[in-house]
């Protein structure tokens, strides 16, 4: 049985962004566990580039259903729920896998393993002592590629999600990355002529899309740029949003 | 006249900490221009070290004298423009090294030049066209180092710094990164008891201390490790707060 992880942050998943770290920490494992949503998974098809690039088989398990009405639902409640369930299924599925071969196992994350990733929760319901290796987070990609610091000088940034972003608006935060935002809920908000949003999908790979601007003034392109990113066969955004 | 400057987030310093972009990009540069706090400045070392390994030369600049008076004033437009002639002095002194030497050039940052740092500010003051190369920013090493995620599922994390803190916390802020923070601030919070931390100084570095637990019964393992990681010659510390 694996006796242990190794959780990799891989950043967009180009090998540029990999830290030495994190590169010899994926060669070190005996082999890599990644989820599947199907065969043509063009995000598990990075992951196999990678780990052909370190010499490093890669298991695919497919991953588990997860409930996705759940995620516009109001209540926090319902949707921590069903998150919960999804980790559940995710922690069976891997843990049949890792009691088939020996270790050490890596794990590669999206970003940094910090933000809005599972993979430690997941690992720890496994019970199989990890370690963790940091990679370049997407709201950093996003700062990088618009040539930005994330908030006003001394002034504080609010990390959120699109489900969240009205709350947090309507709350008072005025400076705000959004991840997790299916459908950009940004064009939702009630005073876009007040907002200044710096906007980027597949961040760090050939598809990437950057969108700058006045919010009212940018809001056509925004829905024609994410359009255009998801050609890739894929689209993931994350956009800071600064009141004028 | 140096034509190019090309910005280098370089996480904690350690080379191994470097995305193989940022090893690329210092490489690549005709030298590096750092700021130095006087001749045996501990974090110029590093970056002198960082410098030797890739082969460029280091050009050190003295920091103009900030006024640090400033730094806990109660008004937000005095502290701002405290740090803003600051920010001249420096482009003044960069500007020199910049017009008497041919680039491209590199500016070394700590953590990601998207976090609590000048750099693409005062390059933007210079005039000169600049790309900017993400590292690994402290939160993400203090997240790795304990093995944690920055929020609980799906909820938002506010990035803000020690002289802000009391204030996000009354707002009702529970899950807070702290930086920037010379004095423990949180040892200042009124109900104690009711927050968990993680803290880290020096991250990434041979000095680094790690403190978790409820921040009342940790209250003096904090101070006392935060002297400990000082006989580095230096310490900085970072935290996240979550209220149980
Ligand atoms: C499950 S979270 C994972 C975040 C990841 N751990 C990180 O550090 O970026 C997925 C969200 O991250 C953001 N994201 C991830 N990769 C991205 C990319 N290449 N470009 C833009 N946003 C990305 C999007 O907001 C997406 O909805
Ligand atoms: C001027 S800011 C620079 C932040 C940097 N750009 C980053 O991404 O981490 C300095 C603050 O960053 C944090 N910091 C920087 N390096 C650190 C380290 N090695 N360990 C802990 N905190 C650090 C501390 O909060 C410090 O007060």
């Amino acid at each position: 049985m694996a006796d242990v992880v190794r959780i990799i942050g891989i950043g967009s998943g180009h090998p540029d962004h990999l830290t030495s770290e994190a590169a010899d920490a994926l060669s070190s494992v005996a082999y890599v566990v990644a989820a599947s949503k199907g065969a043509d998974d063009p995000l598990l098809a990075v992951r196999q580039e990678l780990c052909d690039r370190y010499g490093v088989e890669l298991v695919a398990v497919a991953d588990p259903e997860r409930d996705r009405d759940a995620a516009h639902v109001e209540k926090q409640s319902d949707y921590d729920g069903a998150v919960r369930d999804w980790h559940a299924a995710r922690v069976a599925a891997y843990r049949e896998v890792l009691d088939a071969r020996p270790g050490p196992v890596g794990f590669l994350v999206w970003g940094d393993p910090s933000l809005y990733d599972s993979t430690i929760r997941v690992v720890e319901a496994l019970g199989v002592p990890y370690d963790v290796i940091p990679g370049l987070s997407s709201p950093q990609l996003l700062a990088a590629a618009h040539g930005i610091v994330l908030h006003p000088i001394g002034r504080p940034v609010l990390i959120t999600t699109g489900r969240r972003l009205a709350g947090d608006v309507a709350a008072g935060h005025e400076n705000l990355v959004v991840m997790l935002d299916g459908r950009l809920s940004c064009l939702e908000l009630e005073d876009p002529q007040e907002w200044q949003i710096w906007w980027g999908a597949n961040l760090g790979t050939p598809s990437q899309r950057l969108v700058h601007g006045r919010l009212d003034a940018v809001a056509e392109q925004l829905e024609s740029e994410r359009t255009a990113a998801a050609a890739a066969g894929w689209v993931m955004d994350t956009y800071l949003l600064r009141r004028a």
